[in-house]
């Protein structure tokens, strides 16, 4: 049965130099496996776009290896099964893990995660209940540790981690300034996610607009974006900062490599620390998070935003919009109605 | 009578652009003042030559304030009192204070610490049992926490701090591995002070180096240069890795803006931190530290290094040294026999 289903599926063409193109793509029409034992055919409904999925393209160590040449580009997604083999997923369960970008996976079950719809639309799982909120979660909590009082900066602040970093640190009653792209992203984290201040790195010098909403230096910096911005808010950091190294995504398509943080000496002056983390060092805590997580959505303290687009087709071109900055929240591709 | 007695000094006459030349100093003499109320006279008997000395000679907001343009030198020193107008202070007694570059001091009681020559000699109390001393002990053991069997890898290996560092890991059953200029150097930490092994940066790739070094990667880095050094150490950190920012000597002179570290991101894929500390903060815990430094010193098990050069006129020249890194140890300079 499954043998007769055509998918399609974005491959890896070749390793992109910069910004990746259409080139780097092979778009693929091949019948479905069927699942073996201890497996399920999972329909792709809805897929996480990811600057991480950026760093997988490179042929370079890292936390995980890269996707190769020809095979189906790595993501994370919530599906459907359709079919299954193993006796914990019934055909019509929902579950999220590494589908990849294609319409159909056929994948263990170690692999997938079930998910109930009930509790929060599907696209919430790669949101606030996915891998964004788990980020914000732990990188916030665990790592910045805001107190009550203290300022927390947060850069990429209209995107999908950001924009829960910030609402979280307000919950724990900090003052927060987010760090934005244009006039609509910092209206949007104020009037709409409920930040103290934004400022809009496009049209005002950063520097000098941290030392006017900071007047007593950072308390808490979460870093989505690396590079001068960083460095701004390095010169600005406060006694016993720290500072959270979530991303780097004005980095990732750098051709000449990476531009270090000049001003990392201020960790020095002011007894500061900068610390990476990698959020599925916390999985044994998800739950714990996520049902956190699912309180404050229930009552409205938590807002969950998602920027959908349709169509597998698009995926290059969609992708390409987490690096020109032109969504807000987490950024979703739908493959297939549920 | 104290008035009679004529004072050399080292006034900053310029501020610096790279490294200091002898036109940015007035060598001035003065009659010294009397000590008022609560204060006392000091002959300087050594003084101390840091590389912090560097950064207090520029106009740039830091951790104190710069030395101004006219004002004589800061400089951490050992002294013996000639003159006291206060009850604690005897003629005789021997100091320790912020003396200045000059052969004699007026000095507040509150800016002085006695000193014990019968338990130590003078030198070792601007070493192992001075600032190098506390620095090392402080930013090793609270910020780098190394454990036994860990890979500890310092930088400035031969100097006051890098080489009380290596020798501080080892009595904490750490494997030390020391980054320095020139094969002198290296033979000296591996010799002399105990290391595992040194790797001579102007010989050597440090980065391929660390590799073979560290096949397990590097627990704590304890960085006193900064700069490429620290860019190849971030390549190679272990899983929960700590930086330890205690310096940045490559850097202090550089007439371009600092160069930061290209390889930050390493701490996000390795889960690990990098923090600056400053000894000063540690200032309570002084006692207990020194105490159990005498122990190890007097037992043996920890070797001060000084490297002692005579004649205050030869401050321009000998403070040079830093940078140039011809010293092993911590350089003193020698103003008057006790």
């Amino acid at each position: 049965m499954a043998s007769e289903i055509l998918n399609h599926a974005f491959r890896l063409a070749s390793r992109p130099v910069g910004l990746p193109t259409r080139e780097n793509w092979d778009f693929t029409e091949q019948p479905v496996g069927e699942p073996a034992d201890g497996e399920a055919l999972v329909r792709v409904l809805y897929l996480s776009l990811d600057p991480a999925m950026r760093g997988w393209m490179n042929d370079a160590r890292s936390y995980v290896a890269p996707v190769a040449i020809g095979e189906v580009m790595r993501a994370f997604a919530i599906g459907r099964v359709i079919d299954s083999r193993h006796p914990e997923l019934k055909v019509g369960d929902h579950v999220s893990g590494l589908l990849g970008v294609q319409e159909y996976a056929v994948v263990d079950r170690r692999g997938l995660h079930k998910i109930d719809p009930a509790l929060a639309p599907l696209p919430v799982y790669l949101s606030a209940l996915g891998m964004p909120g788990m980020t914000a979660y732990f990188g916030l909590f665990d790592v910045g540790r805001p107190e009550p009082g203290q300022t927390v900066v947060v850069s990429g602040a209209a995107g999908a981690v950001g924009g829960l970093v910030g609402q979280l640190a307000k919950l724990k009653g900090a003052r927060v300034i987010g760090i934005a792209g244009g006039p609509e992203k910092c209206r949007y984290v104020v009037d709409q996610l409920g930040f103290d201040a934004a400022i809009d790195y496009k049209a005002e010098n950063v520097a000098s607009a941290l030392r006017r909403h900071c007047p007593d230096g950072i308390d808490v910096y979460f870093d989505n974006v690396g590079g001068e911005i960083l460095d701004a808010a390095l010169a600005r950091l406060a006694r016993n900062a720290r500072v959270v190294i979530c991303g780097a995504i004005s980095q990732y398509n750098a051709t000449e490599g990476i531009a270090g943080p000049r001003n990392y000496m201020s960790l020095l002056v002011n007894r500061a620390s900068m610390t990476g983390f990698m959020v599925m060092d916390y999985v044994n805590r998800y739950g714990e998070a996520g049902r956190e997580m699912a309180g404050w959505l229930e009552r409205g303290e938590l807002q969950s935003q998602e920027d959908i687009v349709t169509g597998l087709s698009t995926f290059p071109e969609t992708l390409l919009r987490l690096f020109t900055g032109e969504h807000n929240g987490k950024l979703i591709l739908r493959v297939a109605e549920d």
